[in-house]
């Protein structure tokens, strides 16, 4: 497939303000209102071509989500998914979908502290070298951002395909003193696990045998709360 | 190899008061005065034929090791492995281990509280059917007793080749409430980790490029201060 120009990509995007927004900053504080309703937001960081953000945008109407990632094309392909998925219901817009152009290096300046629910790390690039581990979204600098994002039901729900990268975050996640749960180190297993939506990188290379790791990390204190709760009456601990 | 009958195997065990223990319930809380010195005691539940055990206590003379498992013939078999690893010291037996016949359910009856301060559980049965999930050693049922006989340094060790069986360990440590440090996905991923002893069975499948997993989990109240002073410094949190 040809690629359209850059220009050509721009103008699309800035064609489309009912669902993407190329300058996020300026909703710090204020993503309710643009959604115009006081849903839990859910966001997830490195969309890339956007089914997985779509996909659960249509599946769970009482959410609004934000799909991130950081180049024009991205963002251009996830618009059209995100109206594919939305495709049979008679809506222009797809209302609880928004998709922002940023850099997740910049999270603080975009979501407010407690302004967000749920955030999804789905197949981060695992910047394999030792030097690059700043990079990984699970180091313990952005676990620092996603904390004060989050509110006090918040959750990490991450998933990815790399050993490497699983491990580290595990790490990360244990010793910044997190919560993990439903660890899962093959979410395939038992054939697709159809509990949870797939990404496209996920639904190609799961038909190739690949395992996919996965796990939930409870930040909120709410959440955290409830599942102590949990915990003492299952454990006594 | 021709086994030798039942009875020789018990004759010979009895033999060897120097090294076995067919009956540890009379040591509860007496291991120290077995060893003859107040030395910290780890312990190896499920020793399997002993290697592990036995390059320990050859190579860590500081620490006492207490290696236990249920079958005659297995603690026979560790305790020509213990006497082959000193074998080249000027001893007739090796002065900081003990090979202990019995089951792992009656870990309470053995060992009184704060009396261990490691346990190690190297290739555990995964006991891979969900209706024997509770005779995994890392069923929070075990990790009740672990907690009671550890002392404020005490810490696990485990490592296994079974993702099944690291996955439900991952989540009975997150559930049950214990810090996890250290987790690999794949010890020996460039090339054999020479920080750690190996069992036999894993030198016989590291070569076959299976991926061993591990991880720590600090239990006692003096590790845990001191693992949360290091977290402090390094994060902030």
């Amino acid at each position: 497939m040809r690629l359209r120009g850059r220009k050509g990509i721009r103008e699309s995007l800035e064609q489309q303000e009912d669902m993407v927004v190329l300058d996020p900053r300026q909703y710090k504080g204020k993503w309710a209102s643009l959604f115009g309703n006081d849903q839990p937001i859910h966001v997830e960081f490195g969309m890339g071509k956007g089914q997985f953000i779509s996909q659960m945008s249509y599946g769970n109407q009482e959410i609004n989500f934000i799909g991130v990632d950081m180049y024009d094309e991205l963002i251009r392909r996830a618009s059209e998914k995100g109206r594919i998925a939305w495709a049979e219901e008679e809506v222009e817009t797809p209302p609880n979908l928004k998709l922002a152009l940023m850099n997740i290096e910049n999270v603080e300046e975009v979501f407010e502290q407690g302004e967000i629910e749920r955030i999804y790390l789905n197949f981060s690039d695992p910047w394999p070298k030792t030097k690059h581990g700043r990079r990984r979204l699970t180091h313990p600098r952005f676990l620092d951002m996603y904390k004060k994002i989050l509110n006090d039901q918040g959750q990490i729900h991450f998933k990815t395909d790399s050993v490497s990268l699983f491990e580290f975050s595990l790490n990360s996640f244990a010793d910044y003193g997190l919560q993990m749960t439903n660890i899962s180190l093959d979410l395939h297993r038992d054939g697709v696990n159809e509990q949870f939506v797939m990404t496209e990188y996920e639904s190609k290379f799961v038909g190739q045998g690949m395992n996919i790791h996965r796990c939930e990390v409870i930040i909120g204190e709410a959440a955290l709360e409830e599942y102590r709760r949990d915990r003492l009456k299952k454990y006594g601990v």
